[in-house]
Order: structure tokens, then sequence, then C-alpha cells
């Protein structure tokens, strides 16, 4: 990164999540989604961004969002507290952008070589296509699992952000979506 | 703004935009679709980000993007090149962010009272009404506007960019909407 980032500050309080995946799977739909049921779900500032650039043109997509309890002057991610990876491409890019400690989600249907033990695995678009139909939703599935995973957002919140931007007549496969994905989420964390 | 904006300096070739109206009036979907379509029309570089707030809650809907010849170290809009403005209460909250000689695009058919002489007015949501019978596309006219009254990206990736996130079903009005809205502008221009 360039010289102008030295000079930024950035507070201690913030918590950095980035969705990636390929250009098809409703990253930016997903940031747009999280970034309203964080808002919806408490008083924390939140941001979302995404960039396009060549890189859009490949195949990896990436769009992030920022949680804090005070403004947010700089709303690009850098050191990400938490990566959701969709694909193999998406997580070899992006992996290196994760803190220590930091909180892996990969989707292991379609992602087999993980560079760390320290994740949670969940086959967003094998259970996608098994249990509803679709994967398109496997985005949301992600969300409903990161809801379980995390105290960022209440699944009410969730599911009214979802509700609310997603195409009508696709509310009950949303509904599931976000219902397996926090099941087999929860199922992990015992 | 607080004392940390005072640090960060930022390059003159900044270009930034700011898309606001209620919260049904797809702001944000027209950012990250004009994110995109800046995006597949050139070499610059180009961010879309939006926030959550507590405004949110109340009825000001917004959503940014800023383009520059140079990597964008900070997504938000400061200073805004060009304001669209698709209520009176966005117009009224965001005014004040336009630079002396920015661009402000009104949609006239919802704002009365606009405090310049020196804007773009046109009825977006009456148009998209009665010409296409659903206002919802009111959003994608305003773009077709913009592509118009700008250089920042062409018809054809507009339109591409679209389509590629629109429901399924909703090509032909959005097509018509970005046409509609384009040639309205062309005629403001004359």
């Amino acid at each position: 990164m360039g010289k102008l980032l030295d000079k930024i500050e950035v507070p201690q309080d913030r918590f950095e999540i980035r969705l990636s995946g390929s250009g098809g799977q409703g990253m930016i739909f997903g940031s747009v989604v999280m970034c309203e049921a964080v808002g919806k779900s408490g008083s924390k500032k939140v941001v979302q961004s995404q960039s396009y650039g060549p890189e859009a043109r490949g195949g990896a997509s990436k769009a992030d969002v920022v949680i804090s309890d005070n403004e947010i002057y700089y709303p690009k991610a850098m050191k990400l507290d938490l990566l959701l990876a969709m694909t193999q491409e998406s997580l070899d890019k992006y992996y290196p952008d994760l803190k220590e400690g930091g909180m892996l989600i990969v989707d292991t249907s379609l992602v087999t070589e993980i560079p760390t033990d320290n994740y949670y695995g969940l086959e967003f678009t094998r259970l996608a296509r098994k249990e509803i139909g679709s994967i398109v939703v496997a985005n949301v599935m992600a969300l409903g699992a990161i809801c379980a995973l995390t105290d960022m957002f209440s699944k009410e919140a969730l599911t009214d952000a979802v509700l609310g931007r997603a195409p009508r007549g696709t509310e009950d496969r949303n509904k599931q979506a976000i219902d397996v994905g926090y099941r087999e989420a929860m199922a992990l964390k015992k």
C-alpha cells in the first residue's frame, strides 16, 4: 500500500470484514445486506464499500464492511478480522490480509486448499443446491453462518435486510438459506 | 468532520459523486451499477461506498462513488463534484456538500425548492411512471441522464451493468429507463 496509509490512525475498535468470491456469487449484495443488518442491530457505525478494478474482470470479487463504535473515516478494510472466501482464488488472494487470529470462513464445496487449520468450513454452495435447489442463495446462507458465528447482527435484522433487497418471489428460499447457514454454523460451534 | 480528516491529502484528480434520495429509491443499487459502469468504461479507479446509520431510518439515503486516476485511499466523498437528489430531504441535506461549480441533478417531480439556478432538473419519477409504468426505474433513468451529462461511462457499459444486476424480467423496462433518461438529459444540454 502507498505511503498515504501510514498517516491514517486506525481506531482500535474497528472490526473489518471482507466477503470474497467470484463475480456471480453476490458478494456485493451480501455486503450491502450485512451493512444494513449491522445498522439495524445496534448503535455501531458501519460502512460498506467495494471497488471495481481490472481484477474484477478476472473473477475474484470482494466487498468490505467496516464496523466501529466511532465515526469511520477510513472505510477500506486493511487488516481483516473476518474473511469469507467462497472460492479458491479469492482465498488465495485475500488470506494474506487476514489478521493473526482473525476468523476465516470458507465454502468447502469449492475451496480445497486452505493454508491454516484455524477456520470454519461449510459447504455453502453444495448445501444451497441440495437443500434449497439453487446455488444463487449460497451468499445469503453464508450470512446466516456469519450471524451464528459472531455477534455483529441478529438473525431478525439479517432476515429483514435480505428480504428488503431480494427480488420478489425469492423470500422463501432466502429465509431458508439463512436458516440452513445459521443451523450448520451452530453445529460447528458445538 | 473530525480532526482525522485534516491529515488526509486528497489527490486533485478525484471526482466525487453522491446519489441521494429516500430509502426505497434504489440509490445503493444505482451506485453499485455506476461503479461497475465506470470500471467497464476505462482505466480509472472507482470505489463505491455507503454507510448505514441512524439517519438511514429516517428517510434520506445516500451512496457515494469516487473516481480517480490514482489509487483511492479515501473512498468517502467529501466535496461533491456531482450530486443527484431524488427528494427534497436529500437535497436539503447534501447540497451543502456540493462543490462550488459542481453538477446538481434534481428529480423535479419530487423536489420543489432548489437553492440555486445552476442545476439540471428532470422529472425522473413522473417520467418513469408515465413512460415506463413503474416508478421503480427512476433511479436507472437518472443514471441514463448522468451518462448523457458526463463522460464517466458509456451507455453500453451502463446497460451492461444494470442488466447484470437487475432482477430477471426487468430487462426491457430498465433499458427503456436508460434511454429515456439519456434522451431527456440530451435535450437539456441543447
